[in-house]
């Protein structure tokens, strides 16, 4: 295995043949995700400096560094995680783009959280100062290590764009710390809200310290026994203290803690060796994308813990699949796909990408969805501008919220997405997601330039010219979609059909291939025990789901049935259908709606043709109402 | 309007006709309710008083008597309450059965809180004293005034049935302190959980003292303008303090806040003569009642907030449908029914009766189910004996709850069930429920006695002697379910039909009537906006909602499909029906499971018969997974 010595990629496992991209060695063109990177770079980044400085979180730290503490404190106790995670995002941009801005706003930043580290390493501006409860006094809900895996991490973009500078060396005393106080002989708790795993892990690697690898081993292990106080009307699976995670069958419990806590094992499992704990991130994996798992690729199906449901327990009305579970979702994918090469994981990545982290952001990057639903009943109060949302409920992009994790999640995410694009593995360069742009890559026998064309998702047709090659044989494997049956790669003269999976070919210098990706639109079915969908049917197009909105239908989006005897027929975007109104009269005044007569059929009057548009930009029209699944006519 | 001096009844409007049945009106002698409220009697009442001794819930009033409140308090804020509801359901069975181990326990309890009151008539143990938070300092959590009123309500159970008392003077004194606090000139807030406004109006009425009337109706005004401030992560509508009570169509937010509201509001509008505010809440229960309600009768789709959903969000498996909301809806429909004598309240009132309050307890009157959902998908864990249980989830009765307001809510119901099975009106009696006993009631002509025997609801029969009757004739009416087309009166020689509503005939002494109620089982079919059961169909027998629980059924109960071509067969108290099992493959691993083929009827396999029990005995033959709605086999 061959690296630079800098890999500019967000996760780079000790082990293992296989490595993402380098943000340096994709440049986006054009196209979907281009356009979401530069939104981000030009409105997000700042939008969330903005609101963290108007609210008083950035200013938390100063009030630490000043020792002016025994006032009340903005924000949640986890609000400086939200500011780590703006620098990862911002170090990200700017290690890829170059730039000045994100520089310049990162620099501000580590500053003056810099100044409010403790001498011992120490950094929480919410717990430990004067007038402040005692450090990790609340375990459970004061998400002090969780606020310091987010430091870590951003210090791990830092080393891996620019190298050791002062955010790293911030990080580098605080892990420290971290490994004093919880490492042998001293405290044996965890953190209620995983997250430090992940942290240790990566800068451990990023510094090759092997310290902070096992400290994230022994958090990992300590789960799961019990030893988190529990939190009021709460059980232990809501922070996955219940059951040590490699005996896990499934992911449950509060969504992004029990995906977090799987990227770190799956994290520590690399690193170490540990084919058990691999296989139970797996499993758990396996499980829980067969039966919790929203069309979208959302995770999380209720509201009240912000958690998983049982199996089959997928209602589309009350989906949380909140933003940052779907990028923790992709986060544990791309780590399995690492450790394992198996497509399926960079499958579930593109539907998660599509459908839930494309769906959050507003076109200005400005707004954001929290949670992601397939099915909006009524239209949502729209948001006042530039006030903090309260809430967390779906149909309505805000500015901010009270618990503002997404959109900073969203920007990191969004500032590296090329790291997801490709895995490169001695002399193949595999190509997991398509976009317009320029790869130029280092394999073993030499540099691979690649320019891709294409105007996927909209269109099925990715172009690749190879502009560069080694003169020994390399090879390109490219993704075929499980939904692509009928895909095509023509290599030359003739094209060929490509099973879902992978598509091989060998390259040299000069060569011109073109896959062929069928992304018309067709009707998908959901499995028979997802109670909350039955009778119902979906459409997608591509990699995109697709929802009927209400500013689409000439009636009430309750009355809409859809025809699924007759196909979808691409337009735009999206796709037309045939549906037709169920006009049921409202039930008797006062009467419980059920009747001793079953529906009939005579029910469906008028017929139509009406537009789905792609689910990640639904209620950019103004509030709505809007749902995925359609209840099939009779 | 001819009253006896003290009518035995937890409701007694100042204006308008009709009235509720005294409960020494009516002497069960058995059946569903008798068995019940000798359960209520021989192990609830003294259940809920060790769970209380032994978590210092009443031994808070200790604390306060002796000045001990600096250390810390058990139980949450409003535990006080659950004290006060006891001493209501020990009034109640005390006042109607004579039972002395209630009295005695009562007038205990009556000692140790009269003990704790404050000199200025302030009561309660969490605010106001030596280490505790100011009184009223917490208006929107703080639940100080909810407790208050589930003092006066204790207090008029009192009041009817024994006359004014210690306890009596308690209310009296508590009252006025809460009038002079929130009166005119004095504070403008209102409680987070509403419960005051019904407790003052009827103490006001018991006691002839239209100061509390007046204090009702101003807490009733003053809600829904955004004064209460925000609980986290909740919006205003949580509580009702979105919309002024007059204005709102629809109950909304927490069901039991939203329904004990309500009642307060009806109370108010009856005794002050506004037209408009009770067609208010007749409007809201209208629409919650077509739109939000379960098939059980259950309020409350969601576990968030405790929370009514949206028009049409039903799901059967997250329901909530707290037990203490059952109660609350049946507080409001006999509040609407007494003031305008629609069938259609009384009728709710037994679907909630049979299948929400029946639900509850265990049959040995020890454990309680909190949630009751319509879909069980994974056995619960058993409870542990002589645990508290700390979350309120579906499928497992538990002795006692973190938040434990359901039992001693129950407690009181149950003990003054005969309330709600009959009014009178003039010369006319009007049979709202059935069930075997005596009924002894004083009309305008004179005494009129009834024998009535029935095995209600397992048989559809109920005979009725007219045991002594006036001279003059009076006017029996018997209500006639709304389920029960069909239904025949004979009164004489010939039986004639009996259209749902009312059968009205005249009787006197000696008359014989039988009426004759189809309770053969029957499908039941949801409304086709109700998206989480589309597809699926339910089985009712008379009142009863039926269900499936595993324990009868050869397959796992997310295979099983009903055959809705056959009418269902009566067996025991539920029914038979055919089903086929739908053998669905797993998903592929780590699929997400959503085809593109439609699923296809070759899914069905084997067929069986399958018994169906009455929903409110399910999870009694230990831990099991249950539906209501079964999938139709297509």
């Amino acid at each position: 295995m061959k690296r630079t010595s800098r890999q500019r990629v967000p996760v780079e496992p000790r082990t293992g043949a296989r490595r993402g991209l380098g943000l340096d060695e994709l440049a986006l063109t054009g196209g979907f995700w281009h356009d979401r990177q530069r939104t981000n770079a030009d409105a997000t980044l700042a939008h969330c400096l903005e609101w963290m400085e108007r609210l008083g979180w950035v200013a938390n730290f100063d009030r630490v560094a000043a020792g002016d503490t025994a006032g009340p404190r903005p924000g949640w106790q986890f609000s400086d995680s939200e500011v780590y995670k703006l620098i990862e995002a911002l170090a990200w941009e700017s290690g890829r783009s170059g730039d000045p801005r994100a520089k310049e706003a990162l620099e501000s930043l580590v500053d003056r959280i810099g100044a409010a580290q403790d001498d011992d390493g120490y950094l929480n501006t919410c717990y430990g100062h004067t007038g402040q409860a005692g450090r990790y006094t609340d375990l459970s809900s004061g998400h002090e290590l969780y606020c310091t895996g987010h430091l870590l991490q951003a210090a791990v973009a830092r080393v891996r764009t620019v190298g050791e500078d002062k955010l790293v060396e911030i990080a580098r005393r605080a892990a420290d710390h971290v490994c004093r106080e919880f490492g042998p002989g001293a405290s044996d708790g965890i953190c209620g809200h995983p997250e430090i795993e992940v942290g240790l892990a990566e800068l451990g690697r990023a510094l090759g310290e092997p310290r902070y690898l096992e400290q994230a081993r022994v958090f990992i292990e300590r789960r799961g026994r019990g030893t988190l106080e529990p939190i009021a009307l709460l059980d232990a699976s809501y922070f996955q203290d219940d059951v040590p995670v490699r005996e896990a069958e499934v992911w449950r419990g509060h969504a992004v803690r029990a995906l977090y806590l799987a990227a770190g094992a799956a994290d520590v499992a690399v690193d170490t060796g540990d084919a058990g704990l691999l296989d139970a991130v797996a499993r758990q994996w396996d499980r829980s994308v067969e039966r919790r798992t929203y069309l979208t690729g959302g995770m999380g199906s209720r509201h009240q813990d912000e958690g998983f449901g049982e199996d089959w327990e997928l209602p589309p009305d009350r989906a949380y699949c909140e933003t940052c579970a779907g990028i923790a979702s992709v986060m544990v994918s791309w780590r399995l796909h690492l450790a394992t090469g198996d497509v399926r994981y960079a499958d579930l990545i593109e539907r998660t990408f599509y459908n839930v982290i494309a769906a959050s952001p507003a076109e200005d990057g400005r707004s954001f969805f929290y949670a992601n639903p397939l099915h909006q009943r009524s239209a949502a109060a729209d948001v006042r501008p530039g006030e903090v949302n309260p809430r967390a409920e779906g149909g309505v992009r805000a500015p901010w919220f009270d618990v503002s994790c997404c959109p900073t999640n969203l920007a990191r995410t969004l500032a590296s997405w090329q790291a997801y694009a490709a895995t490169v593995d001695g002399d193949t360069l595999s190509l997991l997601q398509y976009a317009s742009g320029r790869l130029k890559v280092h394999l073993d026998a030499g540099e691979l330039h690649l320019d891709v064309t294409t105007a996927y998702p909209h269109e099925g047709t990715v172009r690749i010219a190879v502009v560069e090659a080694p003169e020994a044989p390399v090879e390109l494997r490219l993704r075929v979609p499980s939904w692509a049956e009928g895909a095509t790669l023509s290599d030359g003269d003739a094209a060929r059909e490509v099973a879902p999976g992978w598509a091989a070919t060998a390259v040299r210098k000069g060569d011109e291939l073109t896959l062929e990706l069928p992304v018309r639109p067709r009707l998908t079915w959901p499995d028979e025990r997802i109670d909350a969908v039955r009778g119902c049917v979906a459409v997608e197009k591509g990699p995109l789901v697709l929802c009927a909105e209400s500013v689409d239908l000439p009636w009430p989006i309750e009355s809409v049935r859809i025809d699924a005897t007759e196909a979808p027929r691409a337009e735009g975007d999206g796709a037309v259908v045939r549906v037709f109104e169920r006009a049921d009269p409202l039930p008797s005044p006062g009467a419980v709606p059920y009747r001793s007569v079953a529906p009939d059929d005579e029910g469906l009057s008028a017929a139509s043709e009406v537009r789905l548009i792609p689910y990640h930009r639904w209620a950019q029209r103004g509030s709505s109402t809007m749902r995925v699944f359609l209840p099939v006519a009779r």
